[in-house]
């Protein structure tokens, strides 16, 4: 049997916040911008919430595969930026959709959380028979967004990706290895919509923050350390070599960063796939949304080796190989 | 290879809160909520959040088991409460108990994550080729509820439950079928902690609610009809009569419910485990937390055959018969 990605699909809200915009709002400059990060824009909500950004992915996909939603056995929605905790916003999108037959949630795992889900359909699909499962990564980042810190409110962006994986006896496999790994000791390095204990028998005043802080410092170091040990280590459990690699498809966190990942990994920077200019980090939208961006575009081919790779909050990080 | 829960374990916070402490701060009695829901009295913390809750229980399986956190592979929680939507309260656990080597993720699938979450972390080893992982749920209710609703304020507790699975050649199998769905169309029967879009592109103030809301009377009559059908989905899906299963460990919603469910599926009153008068609904954690008690006081024997059943927002809902 093998498990296939057979559709994938993104969707941007259509507004652009340019550099130049959030000059006019905030300490800040388009040279300042690129030059640290290598974002030029990003899109922002201006109305639509997580569940909107999904379901427009969700039709998209399912219009390319044409395929109807009551095909469906599973929707898992990767996000830390939810509509609400209850229902969890990948109900919402069954309902926006008509997917009536699948079964729903939501994955936290904050920028890993794409990887997570992707993982966990995987082996949902190989261990509990379903056939046809959405894995989709969502974000309207600008909702946890501290609008007055000019050090992470330039970083982010709203967005949405998603893949369609279908298990056949007919279809070649996708998946070929992982590698997941959490790393708790440091959960404070990214802290989004803290809420506090509160009641009427607890006086204290509840500990909230919904706004986004970040050790931005500790996160790249993070990321310069054990993102290349994770490529590395999925590589191996692949049983490939570095050169099978056709393409790396990294969480677009930072170019400089992404950068510094190709040269401790000696794979070419031209392997690595980039938006980050145009949509900013879009946590876990991120992977899906490139990944369909260029596999529409024609940059990936049929029979490409891709290698994803996810990290972010918690913290969290993983990577997971597959064959287009 | 065999896939068993090896432990399990519960934590509730200290604090009791009598229907009699509730008629001093709303217009309720212990008559009123006895008779409509067979909750006496239920824990609130004073001060403890979700990751609180889920380390203790997470130490207390872990010493049941006399095994170290490093072992640990993963670790999966279910809440509708997290402590934050970055990091993950999974990772705050795995940082409380030193559970270096794990990978973690939260699932939100309101009062059914427990089986949601049992069910991931089943195919997760069955697939994923994982040795032990931690399935916790957990919550903090009080911090969603709304104390001046008397209608579902009296309804709901904190605490949490969890379980220890472990994946090797000599184990026998617990796992033995599940059955999973959600109803998207119905996502407004219960809403917790909602948060609208907002930014400064974006100028309509948000529409928050952090307060749980629910339409009872939609919950019940869905779970009136929806959770027979699911128990005896399970039954067939797993090759048994209802004269196998030893015991159903229903969630914990409302008395009444769990006797008119005992009704309809013809499984006598006596099979069904309870404990909502000393709990209420504790979401995601009533499950867990009841197999716990009913392991600890040998209510549940060694070879007994379990249908753990779940529903709530999302609307979700689901069954797993697994066994001891």
């Amino acid at each position: 049997m093998g498990i296939k990605i057979t559709a994938t699909g993104h969707y941007l809200p259509s507004h652009i916040v340019t550099n130049d915009d959030l000059a006019q709002i905030m300490d800040t400059s388009d040279e300042w911008i690129q030059k640290r990060t290598g974002i030029a824009q990003r899109h922002i909500s201006t109305g639509e919430n997580t569940s909107d950004l999904a379901s427009k992915v969700a039709e998209k996909i399912l219009e390319n595969r044409g395929i109807q939603a009551e095909e469906l056995d599973f929707i898992i929605l990767a996000t830390m930026t939810p509509d609400s905790l209850a229902p969890s916003t990948a109900c919402v999108v069954q309902d926006k959709i008509n997917a009536s037959k699948a079964f729903c949630f939501d994955i936290s795992a904050a920028c890993s959380g794409f990887i997570y889900a992707l993982s966990m359909a995987n082996h949902l699909m190989r261990s509990g028979g379903y056939k046809k499962g959405l894995v989709l990564g969502a974000e309207t980042m600008s909702k946890v967004i501290n609008w007055q810190d000019r050090s992470t409110a330039v970083l982010f962006g709203d967005g949405a990706g998603g893949v369609l994986l279908e298990a056949s006896e007919t279809l070649t496999e996708s998946f070929i290895a992982e590698d997941l790994h959490s790393d708790g000791t440091r959960h404070l390095a990214l802290v989004a919509d803290e809420k506090g204990v509160r009641n009427p028998f607890f006086p204290e005043q509840p500990k909230d923050n919904l706004c986004l802080e970040m050790d931005g410092r500790s996160i790249f170091d993070f990321a310069i350390r054990n993102v290349p040990e994770t490529i590395n280590q999925v590589i191996a459990n692949s049983n490939l070599k570095k050169e099978d690699i056709s393409w790396v498809i990294p969480h677009q966190a930072n170019i400089r960063l992404i950068q510094a990942i190709s040269k401790k990994t000696k794979i070419p920077i031209e392997k690595f796939g980039m938006n980050i200019a145009k949509t900013g980090n879009t946590s876990a939208g991120s992977i899906p949304i490139l990944l369909d961006q260029m596999i529409m575009n024609q940059t990936i081919q049929t029979g490409d080796i891709l290698l994803l790779t996810g990290f972010g909050g918690g913290l969290t990080w993983g990577s997971i190989t597959v064959k287009i």
